[in-house]
């Protein structure tokens, strides 16, 4: 049985962590740590989860913790884990990182995006960034420290990746229309996130500057071998869950100014996703819809070509809180610990 | 492993049950009956099981069904399987019946609140209320038909039976205020419930004539040992699952005037769920929401005692489609194949 | 033209004010007034009047305000005009108060359910009911002070009224299920409050204990010539506007042991609403529906006659924004200046 | 007083161009043309007008409409006006089409997008684009044909406009990502437009198909002077109303390579929108959102200069019902009988 810790366990994603961990049976949560209801009981935070979970809240105690766990998950702000990991830690557990900590490389690259000094850079060399589909050769028992991708990250990153991968596309005409359910937006007390404010309503935020874009180019650059640079815009949607991206980019034409065809297309796509268990390339004409894998670690995608315009449209789908967060850390757990990928995350998707 | 066909799969509830039923270890589904989609793959109507179901769909026969099923579940509009049914389908087969057709014992009742004639009312009398909390003991692999209970009617009943079983309550002052999500409604293609009609809105509907209100009075009858008459209002509510019952009574007074005790009250609902897997009693003045039970088989109860009024309002929430139908049908079915009730049906409620 | 003030002018109701008032053709806001944004402008606070209010928000100078203003709509907190009006003020002015501060004539009552001492309840006996269609000839041009119905009060009241009035029913016996889009709750940044605990999500709260309850006892017995208690619970909705009323009362049998009958009770409600321009009582068998009324003065009203419990089951549906505050506040203006009561409120209701 | 008559009055623009015409003080309604509710009061079918609209509907008679009518309000099925339209009609009275019919000049091109035929091509010269802010000086009292734009088209066109129209894009490059509450599917009953189905998803459709794109490119090749091809990708919304539409294009660089400053691009938008009463160019960093229009005629732009791409991203917002169906037809109706532009439309926007 594995012994898990939890930083940051009353959370959105946190709360997610501790639904998905109910349903995993190598996994036993020993610690739920949240500095906000300490020696509260969890599931007077959560409901949902009264008479399933006795536990009471624990404070942030990453060291002790590390004693006490076989893995930590932290779902943390920005900042938090580099401020406090040690080498004395990860010798001890693994850590799973919900956060941006250790998803880019490039340490001014985030200090630049994320407007934070970064305190321990030292381990950003060794982390493992955590897109199983994408990076699963690297994720071993070996492993010590996961940096779980951003929830608009694995949804962009999934859907261009085969086309940007095999050279399908002009990667520097990509364009990432990003619509988001409110939970990407914490449980923090804020007047925006009032409910009155985000229903009946839809916007977009962050334009042309928000924290993912570093991360979706990286990894787009490493699928292309070259630098990448994009527009990434995300927007608010009044829904609970779920992630739609609408992306663009013109189809590299062939020496004799074709486009590259819907079956080529088609085969990129299945290349890299034929045999994965929790990416779904639907059938041609059908759009994918966040409805079709809430509750679900699956990402639906799918692509149109446009003919008159030479550009391909991709879409993806997924839920934010659980292949956008949650599922995919119990994902990097599982290969962490020479487990079935897919243990704890075998829901089907709930309609409606 | 038991074979399993459903008839009347691509409505809500059988699409529920689809779901659950994939998480069933000892089930596999041999028969997805909709005469709307003959032969048009089953996730091609819910492409949530897209890659998880290859099957298609298939005619209503429910006599050719009955050779290759241990159970069948009918998720059908009233009377149809009421027309259908035949003592040697059931000398072959199981029957679960979602509808309400052998719900009410007394044909004339039916008739009255249904507008339509029963055509095979000599099954009355062994169909079972598979209201498995309260009928657990006459729900047996002995037990070849089961009248599964309906949404409303589960909630408002095991909300209010605690104290109508223990005479705690002046039955006749039941007064049953219930609010529904809209997968209630079915998916049948009407103007009433297109988002934009729902969406932004609240109603009553159904004022003193709704269909559930006797399966209700009938029930309660048995638990207070007499004939009950009580006000039932259901409403529709912006959101996809959920039933909320808000029930008021006035409490029996002692001899000496005084009302009973929170302490009194709480036992009495201890007494029958105090062991129950599904039904939660909350902690005081903790009220049930529909969100803390959506997507599993929990029913939250819970109550306040009114001293002013002299009055106790019950509060119970459930998923409709999980405790109100499909989640009941499984945990029927385990009953019925001598299976732990709660297989199939362990999953923790989805928040947010 | 009349010189307004708003005093909490950043809340919703402050918010649906400033709307209304717009379209008032005989009044001019001079006076935004909000602690939290003093000094920004009301259209940064509000971009739905951008370029159409140029204000910036000042302080909550009642004094000062007094003397620049015909009238002052307080939507504050409750306390808060209680602690600073005084003889001075409402010497200079008129005011009408959103909050509950003048509401309830007992002052005992009022520190009971609302656990704040009441700082100037010499003005108590002065301030008027601001319930037009009942109070209409007590809110006049010699009023000064003007206590504005709450939401839930102003649909409870105008739902039960004429029965109530007319003895048609039990008084001891009513009961009043109510439920409230969230704007009713606010603009304060809770995490209750928050989309996604709200959105699907439907619950009871302040059960036997909502302190709108001994208002709308008050005004229901001055209607019937006694005291009055009744069960009101209020519920929270996954909509931004509107109030649903569903009350139950016992109907009084005549000496013969009949009913009232249909017409009886309809000829009740056509009595006191016949010739009111903002309560609709709909055609037999029409529910109310929140959305028929969105964004507009009207309540709309209706029963339906329970034959088999003699009950009657009465509906209300008004927009809490408008009618159940600032529409009414508005109307109440226009009666205290002696304009025509529906100036500024002939909105038709808002449909999808 | 001007005699407006309108055939599918109870469709969702139809119902909203009702309520609009009540606040409208020069307009009089004298037909409510709805073929499905022949002889129903009108307001049996929209309750929201109940006691304020007392006519019943009336048959689709656009000859006999042409008598009684000084303008007809066409809100149809694509094909129904170009199939019934005459010399005779237009010699008597005006028409504004809410459909595509007269939108598009080249009728190749209708046909093509629409897989209809066109059967009055004859009136294609002289219908009038209606699309206010650009169009203004050719909807005079001399017109007898508007074709009043679409709601994305009417989003997309004012969104980009500006810079089309001074040369400061890229016209390949623009890329139009929009996103629509639901009411714009229409009124009619479709499983995927119910409830359940829309609400908590989201979704693209019409992927590089969809019926608005050549109208919103015939538009844009005016403005820029030369033949524009470019996407559009529709995305259905679980809100009513409201429309956004995120646009990306390539900024055009200055001969020394730099880019156009924030200050050059705001000055074009300017130029176009600063003494628009209905466009609001909103201040630096403020991003439109639908809620802040709501139930007006407004739209609100902005955008963002994307330095690191290059690209501008252009953002807009309407009510789809308002400013992009009934709102603008009814503002083109003041221009065709020489009102005052925004009689009638005056309203602010509603929030929350």
């Amino acid at each position: 049985m594995i012994k898990a810790g939890i930083i940051g366990a009353t959370g959105y994603a946190g709360g997610e962590l501790v639904r998905l961990l109910q349903g995993h049976r190598e996994t036993q949560i020993v610690w739920y740590g949240s500095k906000s209801y300490i020696d509260q009981k969890y599931s007077e935070v959560y409901q949902n989860l009264f008479r399933i979970v006795e536990d009471v809240c624990r404070d942030d105690r990453l060291n002790e913790l590390a004693d006490e766990a076989d893995v930590i998950f932290t779902a943390t702000p920005q900042g938090f884990l580099a401020g406090v990991l040690t080498e004395e830690i990860l010798s001890r557990t693994k850590v799973i990182d919900l956060s941006a900590d250790y998803r880019i490389k490039d340490v001014s690259v985030y200090e630049k995006w994320y407007g934070i000094e970064h305190k321990s850079p030292q381990f950003l060399p060794e982390a493992v960034y955590g897109l199983c589909e994408i990076n699963r050769g690297r994720i071993t028992p070996a492993t010590r420290l996961v940096a779980n991708p951003g929830c608009y990250t694995t949804c962009s990153i999934l859907t261009a990746y085969p086309l940007m991968k095999e050279g399908l596309i002009e990667a520097d005409t990509l364009i990432i229309d990003a619509k988001s359910g409110t939970s990407g937006a914490g449980r923090g007390a804020k007047v925006q996130n009032l409910f009155c404010e985000v229903n009946e309503n839809m916007k977009a935020y962050g334009v042309a500057s928000h924290r993912h874009t570093p991360e979706i180019e990286e990894q787009l650059g490493y699928a292309c071998g070259k630098n990448v640079t994009l527009s990434f815009t995300p927007h608010l949607v009044p829904m609970n869950r779920g992630i739609l991206v609408t992306a663009y980019a013109s189809l590299k034409r062939k020496p004799d100014g074709s486009l590259p065809s819907e079956g080529e297309i088609r085969s990129a796509y299945e290349k890299y996703y034929g045999e994965e268990r929790f990416v779904r390339l639907l059938k041609p004409n059908v759009c994918p819809e966040t409805k079709w894998v809430e509750g679900s670690n699956y990402v639906d995608v799918n692509f149109v070509i446009d003919e008159r315009t030479g550009r391909v449209v991709m879409m993806g789908a997924l839920d934010n809180l659980v292949k956008g967060a949650a599922g995919q850390a119990v994902q990097n757990m599982n290969l962490l610990f020479g487990l079935r990928e897919s243990e704890g995350l075998e829901m089907v998707p709930c309609f409606p």
